[in-house]
């Protein structure tokens, strides 16, 4: 099959190496014509433009640029598409995607192969970036079926894990299992950096250790990408934080009023029901 | 030199290891026989007994015990200790540790070794478990010098990075990097729980990865350990948790108001600040 990508970073350009490896013509474009040559020095893709015209007679499209680039991209790819064109898109917020995209493109699948590492770019790019995760794919009534069985035929032999659902049910998973993480965890961060006794703070910094690099991890990452997550998924997002407060707010009052028969109650929960996650 | 320890648990068993492994000699009481035949066979103990009593001639004396289990063990050991014999202990919170051992035996120094594993118990000791750790001690005004020295002795040769510091400025640090993410982190799976649409609950578990992992991680932890944390250390884990709850709801009103800028530039400040503590 003949496909393009649209954004050679880490997302776009591991899709280029995996689906080439399963016999794909793959063609990207990238603004930066410097992106364009690495990803053919790469092998992530057959040809590179700096041009979307170079997607002309391809069949299936996978959008990969940063969410806030996705609109204006379709609106300037539209005019060179053939009907059958497929489009679809790796961001990993849906509802806003599908909302804005549907209504430009009939042929649009909405889909989140949920995969990544701490690095970006196509330098970042590995063919086996998607080897078991989630490949989240959020059709809506009006998504034709023949689009949703081509790119499932696409995604299944990258040896992802196919789901379904609807854009707003994905974006309510992952406003608790990565958007909420990512918030907590800055907070964490942010508080205690306003210990204003300095010998405390310099004592943290020197005893800080696995608990605090794990549970700190996800909010000391990528700014950019924390502030897209709030504000494409900001229902959602906000919903769970105030959920989240009131747990908190839970637990502050079991340890103020030393309450440690519920407060054990509420960590027995927590360790029983993690596992369920993971 | 000749020593004992109380409590062969983890810390207790590896201690044992690690002491030995030095040329020590090391005697060791548990109030179970079965793991004082454990002890002697895994090589944590040079002799093991259910009683106290075979320490009455040791030099110095770790005690390993759970806090909850600490003073008690201190009072029923006094009657067999030479003057001359140093108390240390290993408990995760100081302030109260050293209020309430250091009136029972003058020649106590309160310690802190900052290791452990995800496992428990005797059999999970390890001789190297300190290499790298950081070990603080807390001595007051009224703690003997030569028994600070003595401590010191024995635990630099373990690799292990000393520090010195109040038993107040130990527990306002833990607070903040080891207790307060341990509450942050139950939290979070807590309200990933109240979700209450099985749909994305189910698509919560399906979806979770890495991030809600190392997020989720000190969180789904010991519930005792949690609540001993809460129990012994209160006063500055609730100031720990009320500062978070001021840092979140900021951090709420800046998503709720759509302040990206503001959003942005916190999460800038908590990746750059995230290094300085690891």
């Amino acid at each position: 099959m003949k496909i393009g990508i649209v954004g050679l970073g880490l997302i776009g350009g591991s899709l280029g190496l995996a689906l080439r490896s399963h016999g794909h013509t793959v063609l990207g474009v990238s603004r930066q014509p410097h992106t364009c040559q690495r990803a053919i020095a790469r092998g992530a893709v057959d040809d590179a433009s700096t041009t979307l015209s170079l997607l002309n007679a391809v069949d299936v499209i996978f959008l990969c640029t940063p969410l806030a680039a996705m609109q204006a991209t379709v609106v300037e790819l539209v005019p060179h598409l053939a009907a059958e064109t497929i489009l679809t898109d790796v961001g990993s917020v849906k509802g806003w995607v599908v909302e804005t995209i549907a209504p430009l493109w009939a042929n649009f699948v909405g889909g989140h192969p949920m995969a990544g590492t701490a690095e970006s770019g196509i330098e970042a790019a590995q063919q086996d970036l998607f080897v078991n995760a989630a490949y989240v794919l959020t059709p809506t009534e009006t998504t034709p079926t023949q689009a949703i069985q081509v790119i499932e035929a696409l995604v299944r032999p990258l040896q992802t894990r196919l789901y379904h659902c609807h854009p707003d049910d994905h974006d309510r998973a992952v406003a608790w299992i990565s958007h909420l993480p990512v918030m907590t965890s800055a907070s964490l961060i942010a508080a205690c950096l306003g210990e204003t006794d300095p010998a405390v703070l310099e004592l943290a910094h020197a005893l800080a250790s696995s608990g605090f690099r794990d549970t700190s991890r996800v909010g000391g990452g990528n700014p950019e990408l924390g502030v897209m997550m709030a504000r494409y998924n900001q229902a959602a997002l906000v919903g769970s934080l105030h959920a989240y407060r009131d747990t908190l707010n839970q637990l502050i009052t079991q340890i103020e009023q030393a309450d440690w028969r519920s407060l054990e109650a509420l960590l027995k929960q927590t360790q029983q029901s993690r596992s369920e996650f993971l």
